[in-house]
């Protein structure tokens, strides 16, 4: 047991108020002074389902639970500003206070390295599984957040990195979220649209391209198969993998043909996958014959 | 099973971007235009703890998990604008859909009546209980949010409400959330120090009075209890249930002394209950006869 005003006070003094935020942790809320436009995520992690806790750090399941909202910034174009951290602790932990405090510095780790701040939240114990919520704000890199819908046809389909493996890896605990080459690409200006690959690239491409009323034709030579899936299966599955596996917080974006010549530059690799079209289906083109995409990957239900 | 793209597109019709909300439910993230200064809360309710599912309806389940938060912007003195809702379905329910449309009519029905929007969220099931998280951006009613810190020995300390056996009665489940009260008495500009009681009046005290490096005398006689606090116990039992229940998501608010005279046209019912003091303890009189005030109330650990 451990006295609950002690705990904010410690989580206080370790995230002081950052720029734009005039009061942090310990009053009912928080206050912010956002910068014109401000982009809001959120994402709830489950023992069980996005990590084990028994078998995963507190520092890893901290650290999992806040990248992946910062993968989500990354998607619109955002920096990370201020984050806002509930948890429910099982009440099977047999030092809650150990635990949270390697909890927070698996977090603290992505607030020093990304320059955002933890401005409020929630802690309560339970007889339920570890879960925890992040919500998180951001303001965008350059003029205006990327979102899903703005993919024309014609446009070149490209991801920042090979998919697929990341959960039987161990990577989805351990990745960088893509701010850098989210800033990168924002301030290029010639993004029409981006979100990031969680699901599998099948559903979250099937998803980008609903947002935008297109549809996509990938050739299957093209998209980049990680080193995490093993290498003793066939072509075919490995492909399968990187398009089903999911938590690869990867970016997909689109690009208009004639700005592609903007990404030369690009100081981290990019992979182009395929092309937006105007049919609003998903083609996978596998040695030249075009069949239909089945849209496998992650869902909630 | 449902399809969760679909689901998704549902509540994105139900809840519409509202004002300062340019993108809400769909994308990686919602895009807001904050206007000036913005708070934000969260709190996460738990299956259980906060609600007992089985025998509460989800309508209520959703309408507790937003007033909450909602009583939480009451007491920084704002307006609600946009709510972020995270729920983890727990795997054991037979209809999830029909689970979270009623969850989300409790939702919608603060929504309308308060005029805020739903702007973004993350549902999943897992074979944990069934748990919500809620983040709620709101904007000041006045110049400024209202913080617990401001509270200067001399000031009379005040609650909007009778205090008491709310878990009991189930008032827990269908209180208002005092946002009418905040916006009279953020209005009014003489409100020093202000918070909602969620903890028990004790505990909360306790917070405001250490936020603001000051101390209280509270009067016995003058804390309303509340007609749900079972009148066949004794005097003694039934002010310390007001002290130590929790829940009653009434204000408790700090006024100088010279000021109280604006309180006088106050829309509603207040209740003067003691004093802000210099010494750094809690007092509570009864029959004119001082003693120290046992911190009794909710804690999460």
């Amino acid at each position: 047991m451990f006295e609950e005003i002690d705990f904010i006070q410690e989580l206080k003094s370790r995230f002081p108020p950052g720029p734009h935020v005039s009061v942090g942790i310990g009053d009912d809320g928080a206050v912010l002074h956002p910068a014109g436009q401000q982009v809001v995520v959120t994402d709830m992690l489950l023992d069980g389902r996005h990590f084990e806790i028994q078998s995963c750090s507190p520092e890893l399941a901290g650290r999992k639970s806040v990248a992946v909202n910062l993968s989500d910034l990354a998607a619109m174009g955002c920096r990370p500003v201020a984050a806002f951290i509930s948890v429910a602790l099982s009440s099977g932990v047999q030092t809650p206070q150990r635990f949270l405090q390697r909890f927070y510095d698996g977090i603290e780790q992505l607030a020093r390295h990304y320059h955002f701040t933890i401005a409020g939240g929630d802690t309560t114990s339970w007889d339920g599984p570890f879960a925890v919520n992040v919500c998180l704000t951001g303001t965008p890199f350059s003029n205006a957040p990327v979102l899903r819908s703005g993919a024309r046809s014609g446009d070149r389909l490209y991801v920042t990195g090979p998919l697929g493996g990341s959960l039987l890896s161990g990577r989805h605990l351990t990745f960088d979220p893509r701010l850098r080459e989210s800033e990168w690409l924002s301030g290029s200006g010639v993004v029409s649209a981006m979100m990031d690959i969680s699901d599998g690239l099948s559903l979250d491409l099937h998803r980008l391209c609903r947002a935008s009323e297109v549809g996509a034709e990938i050739i299957a030579e093209q998209v980049p198969v990680s080193s995490d899936v093993e290498t003793t299966l066939s072509a075919n599955e490995r492909l399968s993998r990187a398009f089903g596996d999911g938590e690869d917080f990867e970016l997909l974006f689109a690009v208009a043909p004639d700005s592609e010549a903007a990404l030369r530059n690009a100081p981290f690799d990019l992979y182009q996958i395929g092309t937006v079209t105007a049919e609003t289906e998903l083609i996978l083109s596998q040695n030249g014959a075009p069949q239909q995409l089945p849209v496998s990957g992650w869902q909630s239900f």
